[in-house]
């Protein structure tokens, strides 16, 4: 493997050097060993370079299309995920028991890297199938799990979250699918659905034998009306075709076109046209969306996994090209031959930046993996709780200047769809609306984790980098990084205290300038970390010594650019600048 | 006419309130009065909305081809361009002795940024005639003027500009085409062309009767080998038919797929194929950049002008959405009807800085145009000559911020192909890239027109926006802002001190961050500006109070959120920062 997809010395150090992957899996009990995970991350790689990248620009050409109600595919779509399934990956998460290879989430969150550098929206359909089986398996009945999960386990249903309808979209609250009681069986207790669903990735498709939706919706009290809020709403299994074989009322009323992403077929649907659509509640009414949430939270790492995959490939082609095309001198020579551009001032700004955006997005968020399979320390649990906004929304936004980045060091190239710079863009600019906007997750980071019940995980976070900032001081090359953090924390302390001070019904107002602080100095510590892991290796030859030293270059690039803008920023948020919030609507 | 394209209210604020239109006319000498302006730039409007907008979808998705060796564009392109030309609208700018209405170029730019708004791509090869007509007006001779000029300046031919070559982007010393001496007639000394010219905007089309191509080339010396660097560059007249009606000798080799701007055709022109393409050259060998400059000056005026206009129409489109678009409650409020989001905290932060963004650099662009036309007064040049990277630069990465934002106001409908907001997000993207990239505009900002001879320029800036200032000195809602300006300006002084004490082979090591910097600058200064220019205003009724309003409000702004930015990005370039510029290709 070449580094066309991702850098694996860089997948490599981040496992081993930084993470200590084989400490990892001894420490949550997970009976994989290192020479298993690197079979199943070469053969990831692999697979992802012959048979996903391969329709990468084809799958952006020819869109999905609605043929006589039913969307089509590009078929190397479903041929990649085919052959996705006979290699077991789709299972490869699940427990054994579930007819999986039982792999701890940071393994196949470095598996899923490759496939969404090589082609997010074909192995979206993946994604999403895997986090529907896994909340069937874990809130489903015995019945639901063994009818609905499996199927999806095994890869030959794919499985969708239909959240979002024309009118609610942040507001789940909002939603008006309307689910009666029709009765029992061995599925559990069984209704009728009627309502549309919005923004359906995977809502229809001719892949799989058949899809299981997951679907929120309210059951009407005894007055007929739906209960208002979020606490009313529950989640039903909704099946494409059902178990005797018959299609279920589920109507494709429009696809929607996208500026990118565009394998992923996405949906409007709706439910009971007729007499509305068969489905089984999960668990009891009103739980649905707690239930949801942990689809959801799976599903943020994933989109920002998703956007540090799209951003690091953009980084290395970008690179690539710096080293090849000639153009230019050094300042001041104006004859003989030009020089390739990485040599000029400003392309190694752009490089050296789109690196700390994209690789310091991968660390974040296979840190964030690690966590997750930690879910037995409370410790973890909270900081990846605190983390995850942070983890959905940093390379979503960041990811994305590294692709812009990208195309600028391409030139006019960068601009054409002869090259792939361009669709990275465009496929990364889905990342900060799905799955919760960036707004969203910065009400979510401040309101619930910072200033909320979820709080604790912000200590857990500032003793991490404390300690990384302690280590920091005796290394000569970084020393000054880890006062630079401690300050940082300090900075963010002391925002915090005023914040609360506010009135509490202003404390929000600036909360993406928040969110994009803490982002920065969570960076910043990732940073640290990186650039302490990599002086502590012992390289062998000229190559290693230069990947050291491009972790240190970019470690320093953050804490001399980057980080320093969060100070503006928590200036402006503890100060409670009214610049915004103040604004009456007639001043637009 | 609504608000669909531009905000009429604002194009006459900033005309008339803060521009004072008609004393300009009067001092430049201008036999057009207010009337005429005020019928010119609705007529633009008009057909703007009525002709340009109504195929800005199509003309995206259904691209120019190349058919037989001919390039085919949207009939509805040349439709448009064809009623363009018969209101007088190609010549609208030129002399009354080339056909024209002399009409001043403050008022033609603003009649460009309603047609950039509705259709930058249409349009542009309407700005692109414009400027080949006035450069071969300008250089060359009367034979010349009136057989390629007059043609263009009445919109029956269209004029391209053919500079860079596939090897030779930004560097045109590199340019390989060649000119060989080929006897002369009345045209002048004539030349055969042979060489590949790429990114040629226009390069082919099928709607008008001729295309003249205004090319770079080189004319070998005794030993036939080009003269080195760009003193060796002549400019040559080479169109499509010859005087004779016969097809010249330049072939379509390709035309690019862009990202974006689509409705422009894109092409690898080659000239030269059989015995040389036929051109004459315009004044004498060696004059071909310095005169092509005058082209490219006015191309980045249009540019900034046309990614201004972008983001204008992005944020009139993100407002009018966001309040329409009912969705969530105010925080702590759970139950009642949803609210329209223009009333939720982070809403209002993304219209602000969308506002501020795109009307700032919109008026940046228009107080530009007033200095063109200001030609005889030496400050005026002077001033333009430092602002024209800003110009070119400021709207296509700010602008694009606006769009950005606006498609995030949108949430999910704004990544779909149903609104035109992401359509507008991929236009702008190429405005960072042609007529010189941000890092060329950058290196020119600080090498010739901050440390080189062009210095002037700044001080005449600082003079300009100091006395905004003290201005503002009297104005409670506006002191703190001017001493704002007035510190910011020492900071920018106190850095060119700096630099200038730095080893001159490192001073432009961050002119990009110092381009940024300087940027935020002027922009303060010009919010400041305008927000003098609405305290003044007599507000007669509600609207006129909302408007001033707004205009303070993004002034306000601009100076709490933005402007603070520019100190941490002078300490870098003031210091000297080695992060980037210091590192080996190897650690990438």
């Amino acid at each position: 493997m070449s580094d066309v997809l991702l850098s694996e010395r860089d997948m490599a150090f981040l496992l081993d050097d930084w993470l200590g992957l084989e400490t990892h899996l001894a420490a949550i009990g997970s009976d994989t060993d290192r020479e298993t995970v690197s079979q199943y991350l070469d053969l990831s790689a692999k697979l992802a370079a012959d048979r996903f990248l391969t329709h990468y620009k084809k799958s952006d050409h020819e869109e999905p299309r609605l043929e006589n109600g039913r969307v089509r595919v590009l078929p190397e779509v479903g041929e990649a995920l085919r052959e996705f399934a006979e290699l077991g990956l789709f299972s490869a998460s699940f427990p054994a028991e579930l007819g999986g290879m039982g792999l701890p989430y940071l393994v196949t969150s470095a598996s899923y890297a490759w496939f969404a550098a090589a082609n997010g929206a074909s192995v979206g359909y993946a994604m999403l199938t895997g986090a529907n089986a896994r909340l069937i398996a874990a809130f489903g009945s015995e019945a639901q799990r063994d009818r609905f999960a499996l199927p999806q386990i095994e890869g030959r249903w794919f499985g969708t979250m239909c959240l979002s309808e024309p009118q609610a979209g942040s507001s789940l609250g909002d939603i008006r699918t309307r689910a009666v009681p029709d009765g029992s069986d061995e599925f559990g207790d069984r209704y009728r659905l009627t309502g549309n669903k919005m923004w359906i990735s995977g809502g229809d498709q001719d892949i799989s034998e058949n899809i299981v939706h997951l679907v929120l919706a309210k059951v009407p009290g005894e007055d007929g009306a739906l209960p208002e809020g979020t606490e009313g709403i529950s989640l039903f299994i909704v099946p494409k075709i059902l178990p005797d074989g018959v299609h279920n009322d589920i109507a494709v009323a429009g696809l929607n076109h996208k500026m990118g992403n565009r394998g992923t077929s996405n949906c409007l649907l709706n439910f009971g046209e007729g007499e509305g659509a068969t489905g089984w509640i999960v668990g009891k009414p009103g739980q649905g969306l707690a239930q949801m949430f942990m689809m959801m939270n799976e599903a943020r790492v994933a989109v920002g996994l998703g956007a540090a995959s799209l951003a690091c490939r953009g980084y290395l082609l970008a690179r690539d090209y710096a080293k090849e095309r000639l153009q230019g001198r050094a300042p001041g020579v104006r004859d003989g031959t030009p020089v390739a551009i990485v040599d000029h001032a400003d392309i190694k700004r752009m490089l050296i930046a789109a690196k700390a955006y994209s690789e310091g997005s991968l660390a974040l968020c296979l840190y964030a993996a690690k966590l997750v399979d930690e879910k037995a320390n409370p410790e973890s649990t909270a900081l990846l709780d605190l983390l995850t906004p942070v983890v959905k929304t940093y390379p979503s936004e960041f990811g994305r200047l590294a692709n812009d980045l990208a195309i600028q060091v391409h030139g006019g190239y960068g601009y054409t769809r002869d090259f792939d710079v361009e669709q990275l863009y465009r496929d990364n600019r889905l990342n900060p609306i799905h799955e919760g906007t960036t707004g969203i997750q910065a009400g979510d980071l401040l309101g619930r984790k910072i200033l909320g019940r979820g709080a604790g995980g912000f200590d857990i976070f500032s003793k991490r980098a404390e300690e990384a900032a302690s280590r920091a001081a005796d290394n000569p090359d970084l020393a000054a990084h880890g006062s630079a953090l401690a300050d940082a924390i300090g900075n963010l302390e002391e925002t915090i205290v005023s914040l609360k001070a506010l009135d509490p019904a202003r404390r929000l107002d600036n909360s993406a300038l928040f969110l994009e602080a803490f982002g920065h100095v969570v960076l910043a510590w990732l940073w640290l970390e990186q650039a302490l892991a990599a002086s502590s290796m012992i390289a062998a030859d000229e190559e290693s010594r230069a990947f050291a030293a491009g972790k240190i270059a970019a470690c320093r690039y953050y804490f001399e650019v980057e980080l320093p803008k969060s100070q503006h920023l928590l200036a402006l948020v503890g100060g409670g600048s009214t610049a915004a919030a103040s604004l009456g609507a007639e001043i637009f």
